[in-house]
């Protein structure tokens, strides 16, 4: 007996709904004011033509929005829907036979075949009458009369004009047969995030080399001094390494040297002393007060702050005391430190994600955001997320969310691919990726096209990092002041998302603390800098005006139109970004080469453009600065290392002619 | 509070589990000795290790078997397991930290690294207590005695041995900690068939047509006689149109005129008379005793009888006075017609199956299978599967199964892709496919990659039909004999299981009823045929030639391996086929161009044969008989259409030398 059947008439079936990320476990990402388009395959046996709708809506809705599929062929649906706000959507697909369409289009051909349809005419009159009996009263008295003139009529005219009349079709149209429709599997979700998740210029600084006074401490109020100079970047988010207690026990000296001498001020990311843990503000850089006085401050200068979470202590965090049970003992009683073997970090004492008590310990993390969120923040970066749970954090950010679905994390997970990507599904707002690495035409190319042209693209949002105070790309090293131009445009014009760790950067800070060592020379990681932002070799002239185009260029705001086109040079890299619509379109080529002028020709894919071959279009540098009138695929380029390392042109398709004039005809 | 988390302490996740068809839906195939390969991404945070097993079964067992994963990089895992029997069978994944192998690996390089590792030995200790309490009283007290030597032993050396003594880590990996251990999300399916469901060699006969006299309506006892002249070409299935009554009303005249003229016999697919519906035999036919008869006979042969399941009636079936539910009423009291508008075919009732009696409907067709088994048929071809419901094919092909899972059906769905592929995921054992359409190379090769290189493979089984009584293809009608040849080689090469409807594809009958039309004029189908299958012209000596091939080259009885080689003329096609473990290798180099004799050059992919560009090989051509010594990729060939259409050659890496003489050396 066919028994788990609900119902065998379920003629209607869909497959291969799209987009869904590991069969639906995982939602989707977007911002707001962003489009979610649905494809699925809906088909049914027989000939029957069958119809689909699309339903979406805010998760928590009592009911659903719907809007029709159109067919694109090979059994293919699509429809799309906007998210208009942030937080979470859900989306499915409903299928079921059109048994008015299948009707009125077999009428037609009934008819032209010149086939008795009488019996016809009152088989579509029960499905108008059917219809009628789902409708308001005013379409169902609109059905029966259209039922009447296909029972009553005595010529074949009437009852033909009446059946085929396209007003009964969209009245027909709106009450589809909700008996034996089929519903897709289960409803795939949407996260919405409000448009900083997808386009940000991050600057990090430590605010304790702030200080005017060399051989100060700088402190949050130095730091906020400084917002205004970051502002005039074009930067929109501060980030700021762990501002909380350092602590003493086992504190690394300068150069990560492990005795720490007298004076020494230990790496931000060795929380916790006796002054406090991840709620207290370290007292060398100020208060509680003074932090919100920065945050505001930043905000006038057009700045959100970013905060690192880094969930690990030090001997001397409070937490060692008051919870025991959340480190892992060691069968001589001390408490396990961090390490990867050989490697020891007996200044840090790891969490135990596999303690007993991880209840309490999983509530106590969420608190510690719960405080910061309490203070003003909204984005927070969040230190080495892969040696932590991923059902922690799966957790962890719903919950926050659920809060203030405004808030964003950055995964700073320098991993295997798998679990880089798997933090982004689970909900990372953001990710640190591989770019720091990726220097040739050819890694570039293979590496975005995964990220923005597959799957990934539906949760994964890279965040580029040309240099952070861990990672001085050996580029960087040898190329000199063009490595740092050449990777801050391809950071800027290839990511949506990208950030600079500064001064460092605008000041081409370029050497390591051995060859072979991507860790700088006397890191910032373990004392306090001086520097000048104002000195003459700075970039932030460079670096304001590459902002500014960001800002200007929505093309350059998304990174889902990325398309790579050729060059017969490997030593150029050319790619554009345009918006969904086309409105804005920017073709940007790099000399790679820190060393010598390039030259070469490139191959547009006008196509990708939408311009034609024989379109003459307007490329404006905005770099250089140069206008050009181009016609065709392919162009003859020079970029030189030291001046002009690259093209960000602005597409303009439309060029004067003579048509323009007024006159003209 | 975390309450929908089970365990927030289980860190390992499994992702992208292969081979899987929407998300586990439908099973994927296999056919009994052959192996299931199953690859999963494993992984935890952190850097411990982790391990994970395969677990698989027959379905209902009570315990699933287990075989460890073994790691091939980029965190994705590999196992495989062998399918022994019919019926389904079940695999999943599961993975944990493995505690063991971490604190070893990660002993070895403190040990390497000259530190203190006597806390060290604690805790493996601790470990390996932890697996006693898991282990078999023997491996318990294995287990101690280790422990007791990291915890007593004096000197460093005996504790080291102790605990990276091999024996100890065999004993201990027998008994992974099942606490914390995470089961992919659900049990994923195979079903597996006998292997005619991978290999079988089709031949369609009328058994109306086989009466030796002219004029004499051929009986099952004349099919009977004809089995030996079947069986010597080669084939293994032999099949029937269907042998139940036929209908009076509307019958189909010859040509399939709308008139049939006293004495037309009708279509075998217009079933059902007074004398019977679909369990009867048509009385002209002859009896149940004739059938069974029939059958032995087959069997004796070496061929198994496929019966054709058309489900449709007459206005004369029986099911029509007795069940009137299951047919749908028009308006004007008269039942439904089978239709494709404005095509109408009034000598055809179809079944409703959106009838409110459904239920009964579906058991009832069950019945009708389940009779013909009792008879001793285990093949059914299924007529116009596409024309009802996959939830009924679903559920009955299940119910069949359960009975017998020898069983196999072959889907006659001519239609849109993603139609056929919904008919074979729901359970059908083979499928007619595209190939009667594909001729030139770009053609076959996109076709058959996309059939045997993509997830298709894993659930559609395609039979290749040069023929069948509704398709004489353009390529027939136009090629001639070479047409024949050449079609045939390609089905036969190209598919493990392939078939032809003769005699009409030996005797190379080619006239169409019309130009443009694929229908054979004086079709078979509405008129008894009488032919001479000893005709000079015959191809069946070249077919038995072919036929031989296929049973003694196991490389063309699977579809899995087929590759595609190069050829620098768009006339010659060149693959090869090769079993698992390349113990058997074939390369198939066919001359498309019926008219023409055509030379060009081949590009072998040696890697996939297994074989190195400095490698000299023997090919042994099996149609022409040619043996040639070769060596690289590149071979030039010439093919003639009358005489030698193409080349099936039987690589035989081994070629003998100098140093296979017993005194070499």
């Amino acid at each position: 007996m066919p028994e788990e059947q609900a119902d065998g008439r379920r003629r209607v079936v869909i497959e291969s709904l799209s987009p869904q990320i590991d069969c639906g476990k995982y939602p989707i990402k977007r911002v707001v004011g962003e489009k979610v388009v649905v494809e699925a395959n809906v088909f049914a046996d027989g000939h029957d033509q069958v119809a689909c709708q699309l339903l979406h809506g805010r998760v928590n809705d009592t009911t659903m929005q719907s809007c029709p599929m159109l067919p694109i062929g090979n059994d293919r649906w699509r429809a799309e829907f906007p998210v208009l706000n942030v937080g979470r959507y859900e989306y499915t697909v409903e299928g079921w036979i059109d048994r008015f369409r299948t009707w009125r289009s077999d009428l037609i051909k009934r008819i032209d075949a010149g086939q008795d349809v009488h019996v016809d005419f009152l088989i579509g009159a029960r499905i108008i009458e059917d219809t009628a009996s789902r409708a308001t009263a005013e379409d169902a008295d609109f059905c029966s009369r259209y039922a009447r003139r296909l029972r009553e009529k005595k010529d074949t005219e009437s009852k033909r004009n009446a059946a085929l009349d396209t007003e009964l079709l969209n009245v027909v149209d709106r009450y589809p047969e909700r008996h034996l429709v089929t519903r897709y599997d289960k409803p795939l979700g949407v996260v919405v995030d409000r448009e900083k998740a997808r386009f940000s210029t991050w600057y990090e600084v430590f605010p304790r080399s702030c200080s005017p006074e060399p051989g100060r401490h700088g402190t949050l109020r130095d730091c906020e001094a400084r917002l205004p100079y970051i502002a005039s970047m074009g930067f929109d988010v501060v980030y700021l390494p762990p501002i909380h207690p350092i602590g003493q026990t086992f504190r690394k000296g300068k150069n990560n040297s492990v005795a720490a001498q007298p004076g020494d001020v230990g790496s931000p990311w060795a929380i916790g002393s006796e002054e406090g843990g991840h709620t207290a503000i370290h007292p060398k850089l100020g208060t509680l007060k003074d932090f919100k006085k920065f945050i505001a401050s930043a905000n006038e200068n057009g700045l959100e702050v970013a905060l690192d979470i880094a969930f690990q202590c030090t001997p001397d965090h409070p937490y060692v005391k008051e919870h025991r049970e959340w480190f892992r003992a060691r069968p001589d009683g001390t408490i396990q430190y961090a390490e990867n073997p050989p490697k020891l970090y007996q200044d840090i004492f790891p969490l135990d994600f596999e303690s007993s008590e991880w209840h309490a310990l999983w509530i106590e993390l969420r608190d510690v955001v719960l405080f910061w969120m309490k203070q003003g923040v909204r984005i927070f970066r969040v230190d080495n997320p892969h040696t932590k749970p991923f059902s922690f954090w799966e957790w962890f950010i719903r919950e926050i969310k659920q809060q203030d679905p405004d808030v964003l994390f950055l995964a700073e997970a320098f991993t295997r691919p798998q679990v880089m990507y798997r933090l982004a599904k689970i909900g990372f707002s953001q990710s640190y990726s591989y770019f720091s690495w990726r220097n040739t035409k050819e890694e570039l190319t293979d590496y975005f096209n995964e990220l923005t042209q597959t799957e990934v693209r539906e949760y994964f949002r890279p965040n580029l990092w040309p240099n952070t105070p861990d990672i001085l790309p050996e580029f960087l090293q040898v190329g000199g002041r063009p490595a740092f131009m050449i990777r801050l445009i391809l950071a800027a014009t290839l990511g949506a998302s990208y950030g600079i760790y500064g001064p460092a950067f605008e000041l081409c800070e370029n050497a390591p603390f051995q060859p072979g060592s991507e860790e700088y020379l006397n890191s910032e990681k373990y004392e306090i800098k001086h520097r000048d932002p104002d000195s003459s070799g700075s970039l932030k002239d460079f670096i304001a005006r590459i902002n500014r185009i960001r800002k200007h260029n929505p093309a350059l705001q998304s990174d889902r139109h990325l398309r790579f086109h050729g060059t017969d040079n490997p030593s150029l890299i050319c790619y554009s970004k345009a918006t969904n619509d086309l409105s804005n379109i920017i073709v940007v080529i790099v000399n790679l080469d820190t060393a010598r002028p390039q030259t070469g020709w490139i191959n547009l894919d006008l196509n990708s453009l939408g311009l034609g071959a024989d379109h003459t279009f307007q490329v404006h540098d905005l770099l250089g600065d140069g206008r050009y009138l181009w016609k065709g695929a392919r162009k003859y380029v020079e970029l030189f290392p030291e001046s002009l390392p690259a093209h960000i042109l602005h597409v303009r398709p439309w060029v004067r002619r003579e048509t323009d004039f007024d006159y003209y005809l």
